[in-house]
Formats: C-alpha cells, structure tokens, sequence
C-alpha cells in the first residue's frame, strides 16, 4: 500500500517566469541591427533555451515597460509572454493560451537598440504547464495536452486547476512547472519550490 | 438527496482589491493638511466602508507606485496592502496576513499632497478572506478564524486554500470573497465572479 502511495506521488519543480520576449530572426534584425544574432547570457533549465543578453521595452496604449529579457534561440514567430498585471499595466488584454497558438492574441509595441516592431499579434499570458520526458509522462501514466491539478502548500497554498501536460523528447529530465508571477505570487511561491500532482476530481 | 447536495453549495461573489491604504487621522493630517477630513467618493460592499477621493503615492526602495487609493473610514492605525508584484516594483517584501495583524510588516514612505509619513510598519499582503454575518455562518457552520478553500473555474481555475473565514456583524449581507490582484489574475477572475466553498480536504 506504501508504495503504491509513493508512486502516485509526482513532485514537480516550480519555475516562475517573468514576462519575456521570443523574436523571430527578422526582428532581431529589425530591434538589434542587421545581421545581427542573440548572445546567451545564461542557460534556462529547458534544454538549449537560454536567457539572450538582448533586452526590450513593451509599449502598450497605457504604459511601458523596459528591460524586458528575450529568450534564445530564435523561433518561427515572434511571442510576447506577461503576466495580466502586466497587461493591465500596459493597456493590452491578452488571452491565456498555450505557447505557439497566437490565434487571438493581442498587439504590442516592441522597442529595441536599432528599431521598433510593431506586432499586430503575439502578445499571451502563458497557460500554466508542466514540462517532461515522454519516458516521464509513460511511467506517470500521462499524455500531452492533457490536463492536471497541482498542488502547493504554505500560507497561500493552493490548487492549481487546468495545469497542462506538454510531453516532449527535448525537455528537462526533472519536470518543471512553468507559471508567471502573477500565478506565482498568488501561490506565495518562488522558482525552487516543490508542486505535487494531483489526480482526479 | 439534491436537496442535501443544495445545501452544502455556498457560492461566495469575488471581489478583487486592488493595491490600497488606510490611514490614521494623524496621518490624514500629515499627508494631506490640517484638521483634513477623507471625502467619501465611492461606497464598498462592506457597510460603512468607502473609497476616498484621497490619493498617495507609495515609495519603496526600488521604486514608486503614483495614485493609490485610500479607503475611508480612518482607522487606529495606518495600514498599506499591496500585491506581491507590487512589493517587487516598490522594493519591498510584506507578510502575507490578515488585515490589522502588523506585526513583522514592511516599512514604506508615503506621499500625499501637503506631507509625506515614514511608516516603519504597516505594509502588508491582505491574507484571502471571506466577509460573512453571524447568521450566515452559523447556518453554514463555520466560524470566525477558519480556513476553507474556494474553488473557483474557468480557463484558470483553481482551489484557493486558506482562505480566512471573517465572521461580524458588520458584514454585507451577501459573503464577499476579498482576494488581491495578483491572486484574481491568477484565477483568471474578476470582481463579480462566483467561487463556491469547498469543505473538507
């Protein structure tokens, strides 16, 4: 009965993100300059991903914010991720949706060292995910795209509902659950915390 | 059976507090003038609360927060309740506890048009509570003091633990969940949302 207890016991690292930037390469050259490519500054805990030197400010109707982080390496489309203080802040109200699906996203202002873009769409508050290995995901019994609920202790303690499982072969070996701030802040959490996988209900 | 089941559902309306501060009339007077006096602009849900049309600046270590509303009426002591993402932007890292509990608070400067107040304590993250008249949780059977979770749903929903059960009878009629804006955000709510109570667990 023990074990069986502790097998159905999933504990996962919780990684707050903070609003950031993913460029395509023709805005990297728009914002940085032509020809030009990301530095990275320090490496994210999903493998090959990694915090570029590279900053920009977010101009929205409302307001601004500068020194917003770009993630490396480049990708297909350009991806503005905040958290909804953030767009409350900036006057956008962007939907909350899967990473890559920018159908219905808001628009923003990007401002870099040599240019400005102008998004007409992009802009997302990032459903909250667990990343891991399809072997992970096989033992555990789970498939991507399904959801779960997580568990976090503490003075806000919480059970986060609609957690989405995103099973894919170049993940981090550890699962990691990915929410913004706001999420974390709610849950009185920091990156390093632990989240238990509930099942059912 | 449905009946039973009926009566274990207590919805409870979401209202979202957005960053705030009450004042002692000492500090009324510093900040905004002699024998001044808080002129109610906008009553709340709870009977004899109100917004004033006052208005503070908040100034933390890191940075400012220009427009933040006090509420009215005056209490014994000053009280600022902000969110956690607001404490990142202010420099400042207050507990998460209930309201007029100031022990181990944060200090913080506050501006108002004739002075400024130099509080040593008195920041706090409001711990999520629920307002309720005496009768309403004797037929519930709860009490002043206690926790319960609210699950709320949606694209973000969630189960909120410890959430403080606020018994006086100097409540509204109707229970009014009182959770902050990093705390809504999360959920994915907004003021006029529903949560419903969930014992046990």
């Amino acid at each position: 009965m023990m074990r069986e207890k502790e097998e159905r016991t999933l504990s996962v690292s919780v990684e707050i993100s903070a609003r950031h930037v993913h460029l395509c390469q023709k805005d990297v050259e728009i914002l940085f300059g032509v020809g030009h490519r990301l530095a990275n500054k320090r490496i994210l805990s999903q493998p090959g991903q990694y915090a570029a030197r590279e900053a920009v400010s977010l101009i929205g109707s409302r307001g601004r914010i500068d020194g917003v982080c770009v993630l490396g390496p480049t990708r297909a489309e350009t991806q503005v991720e905040i958290s909804m203080t953030d767009g409350y802040h900036l006057g956008v109200d962007p939907p909350v949706c899967e990473s890559g699906n920018l159908r219905g996203s808001s628009g923003i202002t990007l401002k870099g060292s040599a240019g400005t873009v102008e998004l007409t769409k992009g802009v997302i508050c990032a459903e909250r995910h667990i990343h891991m290995l399809p072997a992970t995901a096989e033992y555990w019994g789970l498939h991507d795209g399904q959801y779960v609920q997580l568990h976090v202790g503490g003075v806000r303690g919480l059970i986060f509902g609609q957690v989405r499982i995103r099973v894919s072969p170049g993940s981090s070996v550890k699962p990691v659950l990915h929410i913004d701030t706001d999420e974390g802040n709610a849950a009185g959490i920091v990156t390093g915390n632990v989240g238990v996988v509930v099942w059912g209900d």
